[in-house]
C-alpha cells in the first residue's frame, strides 16, 4: 500500500483554493488562461517539482509532473467555471500529486500526474485534453472565441512563456480520473465513493417551428400557426413517448428557447430551441433521436408549423478500462466496504478525450446535495479522504 | 347623400403611402415622431386646409381638422407599426377627409377629421387618443419610453414647432372609424363591410416560475424544477380548460418567453412569459382569469416551482353606440345588400378611448388573407370604396 498523508493532501486543495477564492463560500473564480488560473498552474508546477516530478507546460497551457519512465497518469484539471467551487478538477489534481509523492517516496509505482487546460469549456469543451489527444485540432482550436471574443490563440498567448513541447502519450499505460459527483446519487444514498462504468454521451441540436407570425387580438385560435404552441406539443409528446425508451439515467432537457417576434400581441411566427439527451447507451441514443425527430414533424404536420433541424453534437458514450475499474472496485471494496457503487457518469470529463489514447477510468466522491459549478459546492473531507485512499490503494496493487 | 369621389380618396391614400414607403409591396414604415411620420401629418394638414377644414395639432401631435361649429368627428391615425402597411389608420383617415370635403361641397352636415397620434403604440397602447380622452395623463405618458430608451416627452419635442392647443372635446357630437379587419372573417366570407357591435377588452399579464438552474447531465430527471417544464404544464392545462370557457371569437397568447439562464446545458431556472387574453365579455375576462392563476398556482405547486404575477393591464370591453351602428348598418344594407355583417373588434382602437367622451361606432372592410402589421396588407380597392360610401351613407342620413 502507498501511505498517502491525508493532512498534506488536504493542504494543498485548500492552498489551490487561494488562487481565485471568489464569492460565498468555498467559491473560486479562476476561468482558463486567467491570472489566478495561471498562477495557480505556476504554484503547481513547484508542488511537481518538490515532490520529484519534471514540470512540462504544453503550448496550450497543459501542465504534465513527470516521472522519467513509463508510468501511470493521473490527474484533472485546475480551471473553474466563471463561478465556480474549489473542488471541481482540483480534487483529481490534487489526489494526483499526493499519490505521485506517495509513490516517490515508496519507491514505486511510477506515477505521473496532469492538469489538462480548460476543461471547462471557456473556449468549447475539455479543451486542453481535446487537442492534446487528438479530438481537436490546434489550428481549429485557435479561431475558437470566448463569449467576449477573445480567442484561443489570444489567451494561450499569456502562457507562451511557459510553453515547451505537447507531452507524448506512449510514455504512459493507463489514466485514472478522481472527481466530484456532481450529481445527487452518492449524497442521498450516504454513499462514499461511486466507480464509473461509463461517460455518458451528448446529443445537442437545435429545432426550428416556423409558424405564421400574426395579430394575437384579431387571428381566430382555430386559424392560428402558433410556433409556441408546436414547441409546447413537441414537449408534451416526447416526455410521453420516451417513457419506454428511457432509463433512470437518462435526461433530456428543453433548456433555451427563442420565440420571435417575441411580443406580448403578436403570435409567435417562429420558436428556435435547444433539445439535448444523455444516456450511456448510444443504441439508446439513436432510438430517442428517432422519436424527437417523429415527433417534431408528427407536430409540424398536424400544426401547419415548418420544421428545421439544426446540426446534431454527438459525443459518443466512452466505456471505461476494464481492467483499471477493476481494480478501483477492489480497492473500494477494501476502503470503503457497503459504501460504493458503480455508475454512470452523466457530465463530461477530460477522461472522455483521454479513453482515446489509453485505458481510461475514473471514480467519484459525492457533491453536497448535488451541487456544482456553483459557489456552494462542497464534499465532507471524510469522503475527499477516501476518494484519495480508494485511488492511492488501486494504484498501489501494480497491477494497473 | 353625400357626393364622394373614389378617384380623389384612393388618391390621396396612395399620396399618403410615400411618406415611409418602403419594404415589398406596399409596406409602409411611419413610426410615430418619426420624419415621415411628421412630413405626412404635415401634408395632411395642407389637405385639411385645402378642403376647407381648420388644421391644428395639439401638444402630442394629434392633428385634426375643423370646421367652425357643432359636428361629427371622422378620423383614424396615420402612423404606423414598425414594418406596417398602407392601409392601417390610412384609410380611415382619408375617407374622413374624403367625408369632410364632400360634406362641404354639398353643404352639410358638418363634418371635421382626426389623425390622433401614436396610436400603434411607440410608446404604450392608443398613446394620442388615450390622452387625448382622459385614459391617461400626460405626465405619465411623458415618462414612458420606447424600446430604445426615448421617453415621449423626448419624442413629441420633434412635432413642439407644430403644436396648439388641446381640441374641445364637447363640439363633436359623435366619433366614426372605418378601419381595416386586421383579421379573416370578412375576407373568408367575401363580405365587403363589417359593422362593429363592440370591441373587445384585454387582460395582459407577465408570469413566471422560479424552479432550480442545475446541470443538465448530472441531474436526475424526478430531481428537476424545471421552469420550462412548468410553463409547458401550464399551457397545456389552461388550452384544456377555456374549452368550457371561451366563444369562438375568444383568443389567448403566449407570445413572449425569456428562459435563465437559457443554455443548453442547463436546466432552466427561470421561466417568464407574457398571458394575454380577449374576449368582448367582461365577465368571460374575468373567468379566463380564474382559470389561469388557479393552473399557475397547480402547477407550480406540484411542481415545486415559485410563481409570482406581474401587474394585470386591463382595457374594459366597449359597446358601440347603438344609433351611430345603426345607421351604419341601415347604409351598409343600402350601399352593399347582403354583403356586410354585424362583428366584434378583436383589435384595439382609437374608438375604444373616444368612447368615453362621445358616441362612438366602427366598421371595416376586409385584410385579404387577414393579413395586417405586414407590408403585405391589402385590401381590394372596390372594398375601400365601398367602406367609404356606407360611413358617407351613414354621415348623410343627417340622423347621426
Amino acid at each position: 500500500m502507498l501511505e498517502v498523508k491525508p493532512e498534506r493532501f488536504l493542504d494543498d486543495l485548500h492552498h489551490l483554493r487561494s488562487f481565485g477564492a471568489a464569492g460565498v463560500g468555498k467559491g473560486v473564480v479562476r476561468p482558463a488562461y486567467s491570472p489566478p488560473d495561471i498562477a495557480a498552474r505556476q504554484w503547481l508546477a513547484e508542488r511537481m517539482e518538490e515532490a520529484g516530478l519534471r514540470p512540462q507546460f504544453d503550448p496550450v497551457g497543459n501542465l504534465f509532473g513527470l516521472v522519467d519512465a513509463p508510468s501511470l497518469l493521473l490527474g484533472s484539471h485546475s480551471d473553474s467555471q466563471p463561478e465556480g467551487g474549489w473542488l471541481d478538477g482540483a480534487l483529481g489534481l490534487i489526489a494526483g500529486l499526493e499519490i505521485a509523492r506517495a509513490a516517490r517516496e515508496a519507491g514505486g509505482p511510477p506515477v505521473s500526474v496532469v492538469s489538462f487546460q480548460d476543461e471547462e469549456g471557456r473556449f468549447g469543451v475539455t479543451t486542453g485534453s481535446a487537442i492534446w489527444s487528438g479530438n481537436l485540432a490546434l489550428e481549429v482550436a485557435d479561431r475558437q472565441t470566448d463569449r467576449m471574443g477573445v480567442s484561443f490563440a489570444e489567451a494561450r498567448a499569456a502562457m507562451a512563456h511557459l510553453a515547451g513541447k505537447f507531452v507524448d502519450p506512449s510514455q504512459f499505460s493507463g489514466f485514472m480520473e478522481l472527481h466530484i459527483e456532481q450529481g445527487p446519487w452518492l449524497s442521498e444514498a450516504k454513499e462514499a465513493v461511486g466507480i464509473v462504468t461509463d461517460i455518458v454521451g451528448i446529443r445537442d441540436m437545435r429545432i426550428t417551428f416556423d409558424g405564421e407570425q400574426n395579430h394575437a387580438g384579431t387571428t381566430p385560435m382555430h386559424r392560428r400557426r402558433d410556433a409556441f404552441q408546436g414547441l409546447a406539443r413537441f414537449n408534451a409528446l416526447i416526455n410521453e413517448r420516451f417513457r419506454n425508451v428511457v432509463s433512470p439515467q437518462t435526461v433530456w432537457t428543453i433548456g433555451h428557447v427563442a420565440l420571435h417576434p417575441d411580443a406580448h400581441s403578436i403570435v409567435p411566427g417562429r420558436a428556435t430551441f435547444s433539445m439535448q439527451w444523455r444516456d450511456g447507451d448510444t443504441e439508446r441514443l439513436s432510438r430517442m433521436e428517432t422519436v424527437i425527430r417523429d415527433a417534431a414533424e408528427e407536430v409540424a404536420s398536424a400544426a401547419g408549423l415548418g420544421l428545421s433541424f439544426g446540426d446534431m453534437l454527438g459525443l459518443e458514450p466512452v466505456p471505461m478500462d476494464a481492467r483499471l475499474r477493476a481494480a478501483l472496485c477492489e480497492s473500494a471494496d477494501t476502503v470503503a466496504p457497503g459504501r460504493w457503487r458503480q455508475m454512470q457518469s452523466g457530465a463530461l470529463h477530460d477522461a472522455t478525450n483521454v479513453a482515446r489514447l489509453m485505458p481510461a477510468a475514473m471514480l467519484f466522491v459525492p457533491s453536497i446535495n448535488g451541487i456544482s459549478h456553483a459557489f456552494a459546492e462542497d464534499t465532507d473531507e471524510a469522503d475527499l479522504v477516501t476518494g484519495l485512499m480508494v485511488l492511492a490503494g488501486a494504484v498501489g496493487r501494480g497491477s494497473v
